[in-house]
Parts: structure tokens; C-alpha cells; sequence
């Protein structure tokens, strides 16, 4: 990928202030030469980013200005509310700061003015307490992009393996009633387009998993992937679109089967997230399939427990960095 | 590890002489220094093995014989009522010599006549055929070592990742109520005493996963952590055993997490042959702990489909047969 100097910059929403978002975020500007990073700007609080970090930060009132100052310091966009907090220590007021972040991120890439959004890690349980009734950030885009938040998937994607999985925060004793045929073809083709918009995959290929060891064993080991896997497939399929399955899901994530897939989609969290976080775990990113922006963030949380320390790894960050340009790029050569 | 001239050699049942077993093993000897593999003796027909391969064959009445004839040709022990099959077509007969060759190499084992058993792949369908009514080798094996079958476990083994699933071939949406306290406490013992005896190690280190997302977050996700799980940990904790969790199993397995413990202990099938399959597809090995004696097996099945294709790939045989005597040195260095 290579960044034109017209191209808008990557918009980097900070995360909550008193979690490794901050630290995470200046380490991939220390080292955005040897991360192979192109220009971004942060919208935060600068003190959030000098409690951590004794590098520069280049105040930003336009992501215009983010280029030119990106060699000089951190680009950052300052809140007007933006309150300061202890690392590991999260507050009330540190969770309107990091809802703040997002919005405004939001709606830069809305508008133009960012090339994508990456956000930073939040918790629930803060901004719960300030009235977020979403069950995430990825819901919250969704809806101020205007997109129901069933049209948007959450996928996970590091360099050999992009994996989707049909339920999320379910308990898996929930997982085989809540899966319908309408919500693996909804999902998949959610999936399918997201591939074509997000990675310039023309014809993509979508191999989708079975609920139960072996795939059911031709409806031995469980009938879900007769009843309710299977049309789903046959569906995707009339519309055209190249879809495989249901395969045995230990031995759909090996190298050889991975070559014969652009994504994996499957039927819950674990076994979509135990492959791609045992192969890449320092590169996993999360993207937001479904929105009218290119949105991703890294696979990690606040780690409040780790904040403050310098201990906190930039990788995962600077993939979702470079994985958010990739996709903007795409998005431009194909629009 | 070093094979000394003295140490009876690893018995090899030829499994379903229709099946790839027959090719894989005949591939072992072909490439016996490249894989750096010991002695071994084949039980079988030798007409299965010379209708897939034009290598030079050995018979030998004895697993002693072995060893002066393995640079000769492939050793094997013919069976008296052998019959060959067509490679990719399985017939009774086939099922007949498969269930024969398992018996005598696990009776040569038992008498210390043969270091190890590595089990050639064979059909549970075949088997059923002719009367067999355990669900599969290994408690075919268990009984014929007079050991209960609930005290025997699977062990997934890679370079990297040892699993063992609590339960097997089971529907997902049967494992909750099938998972007891009582019998997570079983397989983590035998878990544990599995890697004291076959791979030497004193004090065995056993991370426990959770079963929903994020090992139920607390209890939001799912209550079995909390009230099957834990209490199981607590009880091998309790018997003096390094045991931790419930660890979230999307996290379990990266290099990182890998590094603190010798074994996982999952669930359920997927959950424990995903991560051994991403990371390490050609070389797990089937380990069947519990046993008087060592058995290994490669971790795949007959693949009917390109029997007597010269497609099959050997090296995961190659993989058993090599974890097989690592385990049997153990044995003997530890006794």
C-alpha cells in the first residue's frame, strides 16, 4: 500500500484514558518507521498520552494538519471536555472522553476527512455507567453510519486466517437455538461483501463451519448442520456467491485448507476466535464489516491491570493501523 | 532419543488394509532416516502393503527379528487369516485382519515384546460389521489392557500444544449437561499422571479451559465455570496438582499462554482440536493415556477416497511413531 499525499489520515479514537489505549497508541508512533505506518491523528486528551509517553504530541485542530505534523510529533485532536485519568484507574469522566473520541472519529471518516477509523479499547462496564446503551462500540458506529446493527459483522483477521463468527457474547449452552438459516445467510453475506468492498476480493470465498464435532457426521453427532447449515449454504450459493461447508471445524484452519478460503464463518466465538488468536495472536485485527467507513480496532481490551507500566504490546494496534489503510486503499481503487 | 540395540522395537498395526495405513507406513521406512524414526514392526498383510508399494518386504515371526531386518525391507508379522483388500474398498475380511493386527500388536506390547503400539487408521463402521462393539480402538485397547475405559483419555499432541478433551464425540449441544465436576476432575488426573509417565515430567502443569466465551465473563456468560469448572480445579488443586482456571479459550493458545502449562484440559472435541490442527496439522499425534503400555496414533483416518493414489502424506505417522518411542524411553527411564 502506498499513501498518496492527498489521502486523508487514519483516525485513531483513544480509547479509554485509564487503559493501555493511550501507550499502545504512541508506541506505533515511536516506532511508525519499523511498523511501516502511514500518517494518523489521535482525538483524545493530550495529557491521557503524556501520563504514559515522553515523546512529543502535536496539537491538531484538523486531520488536514496530521500529515505535516505526523514527522514532528503525535498528531492529536483535543476534546473540548477531555479530562485526564490515572492509568489503571478508570472514571466517569474518562468514558465521556473516550465516548467523545469515538463520535468525533466517526464522523471525520463520515465526512471524509479520515481515511478510516481505528479505535481504541473500551469497557462496558465504563460507559454503561454514563448511559451507552449499545452492547459495544461496533454497535454504536454502526448506528451513527445509519446501519442496522444486524447488517454489521465483526470479523477477525490476521495475515493467514479472517474468521467471522455467526453468534458472539452468547453462552454456548444458547448458541445451537439461537442459530437460523437467515442469520448464517444474513451473516455470510454481510461477510461475502465485506471481502469484495473491504479486501477487493471480486469473487470471494466463504467457507463456512459445523456446529458439531466432525460437521455432525452426516446428522450422527447433531443435526444442526443438516437442518439449518446447509440451506443456508444452498441459499448463499443460488445468489451466486462461492460458498463451502459445512466443513469439520478442526481441520478446516490448517494451512493447506486455509488456501482454499478468503474467510471462515462460524457458528460461535470460540471456535472462530481459538484459530486466527492461536495463529496471529499479535496481529489479530477486528474489522467492521457492513458500514459505509472502514473501522477496525485491535483484538485486546483496556488491560487497566497492565496500564501505565510500559509493558502494553503496539502490535495488535499497528496491524489494525496498517489493516485500516489497506482497506481504505481498496475501497478508493475499486470505488 | 537414543534407540539402544536391546529395546524391542515399535509394533504397528497396519489398520484398514483398504485404508491409507498400508501406504503411510510403507512411506515410513522409505524415508526412515529423513524422519529419523527407530525400529519398527509392522502387523498386517503383506499383500495390502505390496499392492501400494514396490518397496522390499521382510517377513519375520518375531518382533526381535526386527531390528536386523529393518535396513533390509519393511519387517512385518503376517497374520494367518490375512486377506488383501483393493485399496479404497473396504470388505469384512479387511475389518477381520485390521481387528487382528491391533490385537496381536497390543498383546506384543503387553508382554514387552514391542516398546510401543502405534495404531494404524481403521472405520468404526468396518468394525461394527463384524461384531466389534467398543466405539472405537483405543477402548478396544483399554480392555484388552484391562483398564476401564472412563480412565483412559485422548491426548492431542503437537510440537507445541498438548490438548485433551474432556468430552468427545458428542453433539455441541450436549456437552453442558454432559460436563460434571466429577468427571473433569477424572480426565485432569489422568491428564496429569498421562504427563508424569509418558513424558517424564514431575510436576505437570494443567490449564483448564472455560466453556463459554471468555470463560463466562464472571457468570454473565454462562454459570458452568462457576459451578462445575472451578470446583473441579479446586479438588486437583487441592490433591497437590499445578492446576489454573478456567482460562477464556480464544487466549489459551498463542505461543505466550502455551509456555505456562504442559497440558490443556477443553471441553469439548473443537474446542481441544482446532488449536492442535491450526498449529501443527502434519505432526499431531493421538496419545492414549491411562494405558499399562504406550499407544500412539497418527491423527487421521483411513481417507478411502486416495487409498492407492501414492497421495497420502506420512509424515503424521511418521509423527506417532516418533512420539511413541519418546514416550516408551520415558517409561523406561523413569520405572
Amino acid at each position: 500500500m502506498t499513501v498518496r499525499p492527498s489521502d486523508p489520515p487514519i483516525a485513531i479514537s483513544l480509547g479509554d484514558p485509564a487503559g493501555i489505549g493511550p501507550e499502545v497508541i504512541a508506541k506505533c508512533w515511536d516506532n511508525r518507521s519499523a511498523f511501516n505506518l502511514p500518517p494518523f491523528v489521535v482525538i483524545g486528551d493530550p495529557r491521557c498520552v503524556a501520563a504514559v509517553w515522553d515523546g512529543p504530541i502535536e496539537i491538531v485542530t484538523n486531520p488536514r494538519e496530521a500529515d505535516a505534523a505526523f514527522d514532528l510529533g503525535l498528531p492529536l485532536i483535543q476534546l473540548a471536555a477531555a479530562k485526564a485519568d490515572v492509568p489503571g484507574h478508570p472514571s466517569v469522566a474518562g468514558a465521556h472522553c473516550s465516548l467523545d473520541a469515538l463520535e468525533l472519529a466517526v464522523g471525520l471518516a463520515r465526512s471524509g476527512s479520515a481515511a478510516a477509523v481505528v479505535t481504541g479499547p473500551v469497557t462496558k462496564e465504563q460507559l454503561y455507567a454514563i448511559g451507552f446503551q449499545h452492547p459495544g462500540q461496533t454497535e454504536f458506529v454502526a448506528e451513527r453510519c445509519g446501519v442496522s446493527p444486524g447488517n454489521v459483522v465483526m470479523m477477525l483477521a490476521g495475515p493467514s486466517l479472517r474468521t467471522v463468527p455467526v453468534t458472539t457474547h452468547l453462552q454456548l449452552a444458547g448458541v445451537p437455538r439461537a442459530l437460523t438459516s437467515a442469520l448464517i445467510e444474513s451473516r455470510g453475506r454481510a461477510t461475502l461483501r465485506g471481502l469484495q468492498r473491504n479486501f477487493g476480493l471480486a469473487q470471494p470465498r466463504l467457507a463456512v463451519s459445523g456446529l458439531n464435532p466432525h460437521a455432525g457426521e452426516g446428522g450422527t453427532l447433531g443435526r444442526e448442520e443438516v437442518e439449518i447449515i446447509e440451506p443456508a449454504i444452498a441459499a448463499l450459493a443460488a445468489e451466486g456467491w462461492l460458498v463451502t461447508g459445512p466443513h469439520p471445524a478442526d481441520t478446516m484452519f490448517h494451512a493447506r485448507s486455509r488456501a482454499n478460503y478468503d474467510a471462515a464463518l462460524c457458528m460461535y466465538h470460540d471456535q472462530a476466535l481459538i484459530p486466527v488468536k492461536a495463529l496471529h495472536f499479535e496481529e489479530a485485527v477486528n474489522v467492521t464489516l457492513g458500514l459505509p467507513i472502514v473501522r477496525t480496532a485491535p483484538d485486546h481490551g483496556t488491560a487497566f491491570d497492565i496500564a501505565g507500566q510500559d509493558r502494553a504490546d503496539p502490535r495488535p494496534m499497528a496491524a489494525a493501523i496498517r489493516m485500516a489503510l489497506e482497506c481504505a486503499s481498496m475501497r478508493l481503487e475499486t470505488a
